[in-house]
């Protein structure tokens, strides 16, 4: 008996990507399945470049909109992140079929813009997690991902999901700070937010909480939790609090709970949170 | 015949403070104006240090109070930027007095978060300009700002100001960045907003500006004019495309009309730009 391979397909919407990052992931891929029962296709113009993009803003969106749309794909894996998709977001929701209505999308970080965009707009099932990049550093990663990509699986969540029933969401701090009152940002009102961040000050980290607190939008939410804040950029003098510290304060200061830490953050161990209510 | 000086507070909202950099302030002003006919007043808390701010968020806020409040002094010039006003911005409002909303406040960049907020609240007039600490490095740069707080001198101003006769703004482009949607951002509605920047990456230029256009309150603008944007970060690879070419994309995606260059940056020449109509 032979099983139809469950097909995802890779995408980049953000930064250039290293074909030799790309070969990677097949290569990974291939040997965590053998038998071929998941199948990466990675998308012929994963490999373009535009200055700082994998490929001008048309030719990313499209490629997007091409696997999304795609019925003989089952999933969508987002390859890497880096800065792109906020200039593609809104261009790809009104071309996306009823294939991709019903498809799981994964991703984080700049990624981020798109699944708050889909999120909004209630296309698929979107999650924060693991990247087909990130995948293929390790075994584990990569091998969570493509299970919730598969499966829906709810048993290898983000801890705090198992015990707090409420709908969630889950960004890069900066990501997040950057399209609330944008015409992506979706309705996170009795939402617990989660937050992560790489390479930013303290200082920097302190003015995006500031930012994002005083939104009106985002005081509605049920929590902030604050995941991982990792390869800290050093701040001269030391800045004087802790990244926890600076989230318990702003969410002090804007009346929103804090809710405690999230096993998320920019490395292997980052877990999987799926948009809304589960 | 004795003329009054003109009595200058001068304040910290932000970074700390280097003594030496006070110290040669107050040299500055003591060789410009031997006679004493305008005079620095320099806060006792101005070296005041908590880790990376000038004294913690309730001394800096008292300090600017203090000074803001105080009849004996004639107008308010920010010491440095850095970060750190956004702190305090929302803290120091409700305890003006009627003297501080009769002076003048000049400062940028970190500052323009209580620029900001003094003029949605309007106290006193707000000018985007040179602060105390550019002004002890470059003569005529001091001499440009302290003849605008003494006399509002309309003829130094940003030269666009004398052929569009719209109320004007400006301010670094990460503070106005992360202010918009929170308690402090003024009605700019109208108004021609002119942005500089320094030391960010343009990936990050691109990614404010995605979020700043976005805005529903900034869209309603008159226009944007973009000023220097200086010590790039390195991009790696190349970004593309110029921040005037980004300023000039996201307007247009955003049907805000772009008005050309602005006279404003982190450098010595940095033009004077008070808050509100002419």
């Amino acid at each position: 008996m032979t099983t139809k391979a469950f097909r995802i397909g890779v995408v980049n919407a953000s930064s250039r990507l290293d074909p030799e990052r790309g070969q990677a992931i097949v290569d990974w891929a291939q040997r965590m399945y053998p038998a071929g029962e998941v199948e990466l296709v990675m998308h012929p113009s994963l490999y373009e470049v535009h200055g700082h993009f994998g490929g001008d803003d048309a030719t990313r969106a499209a490629a997007l909109v091409d696997y999304a749309n795609d019925p003989a794909l089952d999933a969508i894996w987002f390859a890497r992140g880096g800065y792109g998709s906020c200039r593609i977001a809104e261009a790809v929701l009104p071309q996306l079929n009823d294939h991709a209505r019903t498809k799981r999308y994964l991703g984080y970080s700049d990624v981020g813009t798109l699944l708050a965009a889909f999120y909004k707009a209630g296309i698929g099932t979107v999650a924060h997690g693991p990247m087909a990049s990130d995948g293929s550093r390790n075994d584990l990663t990569g091998l969570r991902a493509i299970n919730w990509l598969r499966t829906g699986d709810q048993t290898l969540l983000e801890a705090s999901l198992h015990e707090d029933s409420r709908p969630a969401v889950a960004f890069n701090l900066t990501i997040l700070n950057e399209l609330v009152g944008t015409a992506v940002e979706p309705d996170l009102r009795g939402h617990v937010i989660m937050l992560e961040e790489v390479s930013e000050a303290l200082y920097r980290v302190d003015r995006m909480m500031f930012h994002l607190t005083g939104q009106a939008s985002i005081r509605g939410c049920a929590g902030i939790r604050m995941g991982r804040v990792s390869d800290v950029t050093e701040n001269d003098p030391d800045f004087g609090m802790t990244a926890e510290e600076i989230a318990r304060y702003w969410c002090e200061r804007a009346g929103i709970a804090y809710l405690g830490s999230a096993d998320i953050g920019h490395d292997r161990d980052n877990k999987i949170v799926p948009f809304g209510p589960r």
